[in-house]
């Protein structure tokens, strides 16, 4: 079925990019706090050699950061060929200076590499409301840009410099063929918390307020592919609609939410034909899909990643928002740190969404990721009498899947959703004499 | 402007109203696990001496349990001359033999107190999904029923028999004057956990289902006023309206939500003129209120309650939608429980709402309890530049209000929240191995 090869590497493993990461210091601005190893990078470079084909998604909440407004604006050309992101800073929510700042961060990279400063697209994330510190950001770009190589440990750089409460690097790649050339595409991600992204390609809401679509994650995606603009676009939405916006880590969509996707066509490929549409679209899906749930699985203070599928639905509105209400609640969430299989906790929850629900009709099932056999905690709304023993450890594990059909329809969805600890509590009341330190 | 004064006690402070409550297992079942007292009372009844006028407002979530659908049953009479109600199990998801023991609660009371069927209101709370312990019940009602007193202590005993994780009973009751004759109008209340209520008179949804609206809360009122059917479901509606469904701990909708309004009549007033129309209402909205405050201030492992006031929506929809998505929010509830005045994750989630927000618009501001002073963090979307030190202070009392003005309109909302502490997250995660011995 699927065509491609997980290699290693990310966003350099296709040819032509190059990356490049430093310490500019934009968190702490020198105090040192904030920043557990004293000197994590903070400010990162991706570089095509070529100006490449580029696609975006970026958060629906409206209120947008400033790097968003510019990425929008700068992908009108639907081309880009540099990424300049910064982490430790969201410019979020910092006005017309804000603005200045994100256009600044642009236009001293593509001074720094002699690109078009329409090319050059611009992330943040971090704390909302605080001004950057430019002077840092300044140097760290010409410093970065100097630096810029095509290895392995570049791009890992890249993916370091990116996290804020993350605990690890996200990085993926794969390897396939179009045309009989070899292309490859890969992937970084950042995620932890304020994370339930819902993306679309201008930031701009449905007229329909998607139901429940609320850290700012971030995704920068690579390609040697040769690709139309408008097949980007098409890919790009289709692999997010299933990936990033279909997790949740607390229910809370960023004002930064952000990912691109470059194609270099370095690779030489042919125009693509039908068969190669399906394995690109089947590649990226697949890297988009994995940089999600390594988001998932390294949310803020988590302790057990539930895959949330929602069957028999009358329409996707509702499978959507019946799975978010039982993955946004905050009784099943924490139902699930204790190992507790508490269906009248997940009924309740499909009984206040939004969805069209009929108690009669309800089933609630478990299984380990992999298997097929379900183990039924609620069959047509009764209790399907499994012993609670039984019904503990198929919540025990790390990862398992939570299957509700309403049986009401042939709609259906996934959520990729977490559990709520004391860590998460614990890490996000914070430490307002740290704060303090920052001017708030 | 009020012309009622608050008086000691509750339930029975209104003329011609007996209660008693017992202790008869139902959630443990002779275990003893669960209760922490060992003989925590768990079945109360509250009985007029004449049949009363009576309305009633219920849960809107769509799995609801039987002892709301017999209350719904039962008010079409608009009359009720008992309530029997026990705590620890909340007989929801039961099925038909939910519904058969439902109406057993109903049938026992009835008989043993010599009233009609129809006439006597159930309420059941506590885990979903159990079937109730039906002899235990009916020895409970029977033994009740021999107890009746129009003491405060009975009154007293039935606001315990209904707590489930709260801490503390509550009730409150007022005197106010009808044509001359003295009037009482007392209540108690039950909450903690699974609250944020959005009830309705018959429990049907509206059309669009109000955005957010989502422990159980039970609240029994009563009055030796006498009302008209019409007057009194149009009372109580209001009265919930600006209390019971503006109140979330954990943003989570119980099965369970009821609010029941009983008047006998017994204090003799004339037909009410416009003036008095007036006064019952106040002195109703000032029972529910008060009683809604209670439940929140007793939220599970709560610190905080926080106000929030929605100002310049563009219409209430939207701003109930701004409210709740800030009072449900995980990283709001979280600063909230940390001290920290951290205005981008309230504007973030205003942001996600539904409701039209425009960055450059809002205003965030604090103030204590009372007084009229703002102590501002944003104006106009731009940080008021405020002392951090001043903000930390405005968030560290254990009670505050957050205005925020959206400044696009004039339609506004209050909603009371809570903070979100690890405290919460322990409570809930439960512990499996006392559960287990329950049956799940």
């Amino acid at each position: 079925m699927t065509k491609f090869n997980v290699i290693r590497g990310s966003i350099t493993a296709p040819q032509g990019f190059r990356a490049a990461a430093c310490f500019c210091d934009v968190k702490t601005l020198g105090t040192g706090k904030g920043s557990k190893k004293g000197q994590k990078r903070d400010l990162a470079l991706i570089v095509s050699d070529v100006p490449a084909k580029a696609a975006g998604m970026f958060t629906t909440n409206q209120i947008c950061a400033a790097p968003v407004k510019v990425c929008v604006e700068h992908l009108k050309n639907n081309t880009a060929q540099a990424v300049v992101v910064n982490s430790g800073n969201a410019n979020a929510c910092t006005g017309p200076q804000g603005m200045i700042d994100a256009r600044e961060m642009a236009a001293a990279t593509a001074q720094a590499l002699g690109l078009a400063e329409a090319n050059v697209m611009v992330g943040s994330t971090g704390r909302i409301g605080v001004h950057l510190p430019m002077q840092n950001i300044r140097t760290g770009i010409a410093t970065t840009a100097e630096q810029l190589k095509s290895t392995q440990t570049a791009a890992t750089h890249v993916a370091e410099a990116i996290m804020t409460s993350d605990t690890k690097p996200k990085q993926i790649a794969v390897e396939f063929k179009l045309s009989g050339k070899t292309v490859r595409l890969g992937g970084i991600a950042k995620g932890a918390g304020m994370i339930q992204p819902g993306m679309s390609p201008t930031g701009a809401r449905p007229a329909s307020a998607p139901q429940g679509l609320h850290a700012t994650m971030l995704g920068y995606l690579t390609t040697d592919a040769k690709v139309s603009a408008a097949n980007l676009k098409k890919f790009l939405r289709e692999a997010v609609a299933q990936s990033f916006n279909c997790i949740t880590v607390d229910g809370d969509m960023s004002t930064n939410d952000t990912v691109l996707l470059l194609a270099n066509g370095i690779a030489g490929n042919s125009k693509l034909i039908a068969a190669d549409l399906k394995i690109f679209q089947a590649a990226l899906n697949h890297i988009c899909l994995e940089l999600a749930k390594m988001i998932v699985r390294d949310g803020e203070g988590i302790t057990r990643v539930v895959t949330v599928r929602v069957t028999g639905a009358k329409s996707f509105a509702d499978a959507d928002a019946a799975a978010r209400a039982v993955g946004n609640s905050a009784l099943v969430k924490t139902s699930w740190c204790g190992g507790d299989p508490n269906w009248g906790r997940i009924i309740d929850a499909l009984g206040y969404s939004p969805a069209t629900v009929v108690e009669e009709n309800v089933d609630i099932a478990y299984s380990t990721p992999g298997a097929k056999k379900k183990i039924y905690s609620l069959k047509k709304g009764r209790s399907a009498r499994t012993s609670f023993e039984t019904l503990c450890k198929a919540v025990e594990p790390k990862e398992f899947e939570l299957h509700i059909n309403l049986n009401l329809g042939k709609s259906e969805t996934v959520l990729y959703a977490t559990d709520l600890t004391e860590e998460y509590v614990d890490f996000n009341k914070g430490d307002i004499t740290d704060l303090a330190s920052l001017g708030g």
